[in-house]
């Protein structure tokens, strides 16, 4: 590309760093933010930096926090005998936004991935049979993606929880509520026909 | 959305803000910064910011520039009999790639367009024609798009350069080079059909 300012192309090649954003997407973001006022693309740019220096990880669960601990672990109406486990910060929004869970998290920061180079040791798996070990834990649900890797990261907590007097669950996998089962792939189908429940215990009462 | 965290909300609404970018990817690129070294997050911040703040518009042709005069109109190899009307910066650059072009620029910043409030007095018209008046400029390349708004720009010009002693053209409509015939829209095929050339001229020697 020709540009008439470096400015201009700095700008244009940060944008173009960032995930899914490529080459054309960021001369027009770059150009729509020199049409902003003045003010406008300070607070833009201020957030991004802010964001990046400012943010704390909750020393209890491992989830993006302003301050030391999240407003999860903080708050008083939650059931503190019940720890949700997810791979990041998304899964735990994606969870508050059903309205249908009142315990606590605990965010891992990944999953075991070999090919990746991801081991054991850089989750935070300790922490989380310190909390099960010290916190009076009763049960741990293990909301993890259903991939190679999340079962056997699920795999990997449960031998290291199951020492522990606690209930370990994992969130149910079969096909999507409203969802067509004509659409539905092979391998769900399959097994949800495998891991099929009695109709009294399907009805949410 | 539940948010953990203040910083990353203010984060994910400023990147909604752009144009093209939704919720989900506006927290998909929050969290991709958020992994990133803290110099490289803070380089992206700056650019974008310094982008705003320190960029000039060329006194001659209207371009973004770093300095007062953008590369093109510094240019001593460029003809400075020539110049090429476009809508905006992205035009130039578009042309500049061609390497087909060997004059100067004149940026418009837009194009006349009742519907939306812009009228030629938004535009930089008056100095297009000062230019033509002062700079002994042989002939305007009117590089506009072919829409309405295009159109109208055009005419508009045509009719404050018609009285100056210069050669008006625009630049050829007609089917794409590599077109399949098939697959190209019947108004651009029609005219192109009206306007056909002799095979001679058609032939670059």
């Amino acid at each position: 590309m020709n540009y008439s300012s470096r400015l201009l192309e700095n700008a244009v090649d940060e944008f173009a760093r960032l995930p899914g954003i490529g080459p054309k997407t960021a001369l027009r973001l770059a150009l729509h933010l020199l049409r902003q006022e003045e003010a406008d693309v300070k607070r833009f740019s201020e957030s991004v930096l802010k964001l990046r220096t400012d943010i704390k990880y909750c020393t209890e669960c491992g989830n993006l926090s302003d301050d030391q601990l999240c407003p999860v672990c903080l708050s008083e109406k939650r059931d503190r005998g019940l720890i949700c486990v997810v791979e990041d910060t998304r899964d735990v929004m994606a969870i508050e936004n059903t309205s249908q869970y009142y315990g606590l998290y605990h965010v891992l920061g990944g999953l075991i991935s070999p090919m990746n180079g991801i081991g054991p040791s850089d989750l935070r798996i300790d922490m989380l049979i310190k909390r099960v070990k010290e916190s009076g834990i009763k049960e741990v649900i293990l909301a993890l993606s259903a991939t190679m890797e999340g079962d056997t990261t699920i795999f990997y907590i449960y031998k290291k929880l199951k020492v522990f007097d606690i209930t370990l669950t994992t969130i149910a996998k079969g096909i999507s509520f409203g969802g067509e089962l004509e659409y539905v792939d092979e391998v769900t189908l399959g097994r949800s026909i495998l891991s099929r429940v009695p109709y009294e215990n399907s009805l949410f009462k």
